[in-house]
């Protein structure tokens, strides 16, 4: 979240909506899909979530013209009993498939009062708090459990990587306020922040990699060719791993050395595989009644005493929002490298540059 | 896990379970209830996870009879909807209303596939593991989110205890081996190691906790008047956090100012709450074919290469599981200052002691 951008590009959300979607539809995708995969990764970047938005564009479009990811996929209910479903994502893009499994978890949700979606043939997901958040539009509880794109963190005592790291999202709505809402790696930092401190030649803290001895270290070179440290150690190893197991067991979807980078091949299908579990608010109690106890929760934890230097005490998913509501209100900031890559992706495609 | 005891004490599995079973029941419960409640701590213990064990009687006991906790309680499905219920604990011990929510929760899932179990007035749960690997034992995912009994945490950039250490219990069944299984703690370390490193004059990792000015203290003096760091920092708070509010929003159990410390006043009622899913694998699959999935992903993790001085990578849970196997064959390993407490319990409650 703690980008420093030296020339930024200030975007309005629908101009940088419309030709995303333009250039998703110049890939192969119908109107609708395009138009869902663009807000996702819109909305990313309006929450201040770049990792997951548009800076993605160049090896989504990639997979989706080289024939890895299919643009006419269309996602469908291949089982069901009760509320539960198993959703084949018909190698269509993540968003669409995450959109469409999630619709459907809601909607079986309203009659059973939860639901569980799983899902196999997807592909890279995105961010998770877009699908949650739909669930907590609906005065819902929503849980997502998914397998990352590339196997960056080694099991707790190994030294290569075998495990992706698998973020959980969790939604709930608030009264008076945006959702609270979790979206969280079980790697203590992002790959991206080891190459950043590679390019400025600073060393990192011994507690975001391991190189390949399976050791801490604080060169990022060597922490490029190691792993990823995973979030409290063994616990976060513990978490990757459980994630991983209740997405892809249950589906069938890729894990472990059927991963495939997302960066790699980019003809390669990834059978990526999602969880999704709902609750449906209403059929226990009144959703205002949850949403008030949510707002004292809150209050309670905004309110605690402050660590000297700190101006306000966040919860889960309220930095996100602050952002969004601004980046709403006054475009959103874009670094100038972001927006020349999409310009020549869009040129590529025969899509005039809308910005 | 890592317990050293001075003097230590081997008692058989059963025995300890009879010895437990007839202390609970001179504390006012029923044959059944006293039985799962000894089999739950006894079973803590046996798989190694002390903490949760037998060593707890005292302050249990001590709220059954003073009136905290109610030894005839019974839990009763007070709401439903299609696969969703509403569990009232109706005050009893913990273990009592968590095998009750899991067991119905487990009925629900087998009929429509999955299940989903909220729970109010209930009280300390014990080891979360233990409910999810009913849901195992059935060829079922099982899930366990819990408030826990005291708040130990601060939010992140605040300074005064404020949040549990709610654990999160997962668990799934595996061919050939034990269920893999996760029961954490959001906190770094439990309480009760500061609490050893102060007896022993020992300065703690300054990960550990904060002083009570919300920066990182190695003074276990300074940090049993702080609070317990999340694991992860905000990452940690933020599954604290989320963890505590889909339990007791949903539930209306207590959360916040309304949590009232285990050790604290024995005759106070603690409305604990908990939220169990349960996803029956058959809905989907066959079980072998996911069991064998999860066979072959714990492999891939105990097959990578091994950092020095590792001798054995192990999945969450496997090492427990080592711990029940041995101590089941060889009886449970006892510090011999536990014994003597439970003798002076039993001996109280008029129980003649068994070992």
């Amino acid at each position: 979240m703690d980008y420093t951008f030296n020339e930024q590009m200030m975007v309005k959300f629908d101009s940088m909506l419309g030709w995303m979607t333009a250039i998703f539809k110049a890939a192969g995708m119908n109107g609708k899909d395009a138009h869902n995969c663009a807000h996702h990764l819109v909305m990313a970047d309006a929450r201040g979530v770049y990792s997951h938005g548009c800076m993605r564009m160049g090896v989504y479009c990639g997979r989706l013209i080289d024939g890895g990811t299919n643009p006419k996929g269309q996602p469908k209910i291949v089982k069901r009993k009760g509320c539960t479903i198993l959703v084949d994502g018909d190698n269509a893009m993540g968003p669409v498939v995450g959109i469409f499994a999630m619709k459907a978890a809601i909607k079986l949700a309203k009659k059973f009062g939860s639901a569980t979606a799983s899902v196999f043939g997807s592909n890279h997901i995105g961010a998770c708090a877009y699908y949650v958040m739909m669930a907590a539009d609906a005065d819902m509880i929503g849980f997502s459990w998914t397998v990352g794109a590339a196997n960056l963190m080694a099991p707790w005592g190994g030294r290569d990587p075998r495990l992706g790291n698998n973020p959980l999202g969790i939604a709930v709505p608030c009264e008076g306020k945006p959702h609270v809402v979790i979206d969280m790696a079980q790697s203590v930092v992002a790959r991206g922040k080891i190459v950043m401190a590679r390019k400025t030649r600073t060393p990192i803290p011994d507690t975001w990699a391991l190189g390949n001895d399976g050791k801490p270290t604080t060169d990022p070179e060597a922490a490029l060719l190691g792993t990823l440290q995973p979030v409290g150690g063994y616990k976060g190893y513990g978490m990757a791993f459980m994630t991983g197991i209740v997405t892809t067991s249950l589906s069938g979807a890729a894990f472990g050395p059927q991963i495939m980078d997302i960066y790699g091949r980019p003809d390669a299908t990834q059978n990526a595989g999602h969880l999704f579990q709902v609750i449906d608010i209403s059929a226990l109690g009144a959703p205002e009644e949850f949403k008030n106890r949510v707002h004292d929760a809150v209050m309670y934890m905004k309110e605690a005493q402050k660590a000297d230097g700190v101006k306000e005490i966040l919860v889960p998913g309220e930095a996100e929002a602050q952002h969004l509501e601004r980046q709403l209100r006054d475009g959103i900031s874009y670094p100038i490298e972001v927006i020349e890559e999409l310009r020549k992706l869009s040129q590529k495609l025969g899509v005039a540059a809308k910005i």
